[in-house]
This record gives structure tokens, sequence and C-alpha cells, in this order.
């Protein structure tokens, strides 16, 4: 089996954006993003509804995850995410290797069609 | 203390067949793995029981997380499973390179074996 | 737009301990730090609290993840964490390499003392 070379992109962030965030993701042309609940404390203390650091039942931020077939995919949806969002809503994004196992999920869209 | 380099083995896919899939693993020879609720929206428009792209908190999939010592092992994990179950169910896998700071827990159970 | 390399420290464990081990990372210095509900089974089968393998609703563990700048302060934190917990708690940890988007998450706090 080959193992493709991908870039998974993550963005922790608010709830309240999350739809918006997706449809970034979706417009620059991603197949596909994954979903987690997620709680924590942020820099800005913004990533918890409480005061208490850590509030281990309360998930109302959500982590986004994507794969990409490069950085520059990547970059392109942290920009616009960064510049449209970040400044009222708490985020964090980055970026990690991969070693895909199933490349035809990237372009099944593509597939699809060709056939 | 010194980093084991490692491989953490990532299956995203549906809760249904989650069992199934955990239960590859643990004959594969892995000594545990992490599940995390999940939703999205994959590139077969499988993993949403919605139309919306992003139904926040509908999370019927599971993330599924195996430490295992080396590709090998991921790739004949995720062989099985590909060919068992992402015919009829959405799925994706990947591998990440990652440092181990407790590399016991690979072969606890040898570990307790050998005492 | 510029990657800054920093670590990912992963720590997934017993809810129960989860405060005390997030007042670690916070102590360590680290700015924030994000909680996702998790499930599995260990190599202690420590981390369900059912025989069964794969429960897949029951998310009695969490998964704790922190963005830090380097290795060492991940090490610090684990060797606490593993010093103090994980004789009689189930957990693993481990470090992945990341390209953070926007770095100065890493230091808000100082960047906001400084204006």
């Amino acid at each position: 089996m080959t193992l493709y070379t991908a870039e998974k992109l993550v963005i922790i962030t608010e709830k309240l954006i999350c739809e918006k965030v997706c449809s970034i993701i979706t417009k620059a042309g991603a197949t596909g993003y994954t979903l987690t609940p997620a709680g924590g404390k942020g820099s800005r203390n913004k990533r918890s509804t409480a005061d208490r650091a850590t509030v281990v039942d309360d998930f109302s931020n959500v982590k986004i995850e994507v794969i990409v077939s490069d950085k520059a995919m990547a970059e392109a949806i942290v920009e616009e995410v960064a510049h449209k969002y970040f400044n009222n809503y708490s985020g964090i994004a980055y970026v990690e290797d991969v070693g895909i196992l199933r490349q035809f999920k990237f372009n099944h869209a593509e597939l699809n069609n060709s056939q």
C-alpha cells in the first residue's frame, strides 16, 4: 500500500461560526471535513463559557479537520477564516503532515465525473 | 525523556461499524485505541444524516485512533478495514508520525507476562 | 503565510483527573488547551467502564491537546503528569510536529501585557 503525502488542517473555534467556516472550506475545494466537539481554555479566555479553567463537559467549541492535498489550500482556507472571524471569535489553526491511505478520497467527485 | 517514534493511525467512519473496525484493530495486535465522536461532510456525502453540510451536533461518525509501532501494522489494519467496509460505508484513514512518551504502553501486556 | 514549527502534546486520560492535568499544563506556561470527549480501550483495560471492548457512546475519558513552542515544555508537562497520575490512572501521551498558522496564540497574554 502506498502512502500519499497530504496535509491535515485543524481549526478549533467557537461552535457559533462552525457553519461559516465549513462553508469557506467547501468553497476552497475540499471534499470533506470532520467535526469533533471540543472545549478548553484559550489564550483569550474565550474558549470556555465559565471562569473555571476546565469544564470538561462544556463542549461549546468545535474542532474542524480537513485533509487537503497541499499546504497552499490549507493556508488559503486559514487566511480567509482568520481574516473574517478570528478578530471577533476565538480560534487556533495548525497543519500536520499526514500519509493518506485512500488517496481517491481527495478527488472522488472528479473520479465520479470521469466515469 | 526519550521520545520513541511511532505511528498514529486514524480511521474516521460510521458509528455503525465501529465495533467491527475495533475488532480488526485488536486482532492486529494493537493494545488499545481511542474513540472520539465525530460528524462532518464526506466526499460521498455519507458522513452526515442530513443534507445540510454542517450539522454540528450530529456526531453519527466516530474517529478511531490507534498508536502502533510501525507503518506496516497501520497498513495491515487499514487494508482489511477498507476491503471489508469502505465499499459500503463512508470512511477515511491516514497515518501521522508521533513521538510517544510512554513507550511501554505498546507492550504493557508483554511486560506483565514477563514479570 | 509563514508556518511556525511547534509541538502538539496529546494526553488521553480519565476524566476524573482532567482538572488536575490541565492545572499542570497551565502552570507549565501553556496559554491554552483543547478538550475532547474520548472513549476506548487501553492496554490496562482501564479506559472503559465496561468489559466490552468498544462502547461507542461511553466517553469517560478525555483527550487533552496543548500546542507548545518546543518539545522541552511538552516533556516537562508529561513528566509531571505521568509521575503523579499514570501509576494509578490510565493514560497515554504523545507529541506531534505541527505548523502553526497563528503564532501569536502562544504569547497572546504577553502581547497584551506589552501593549
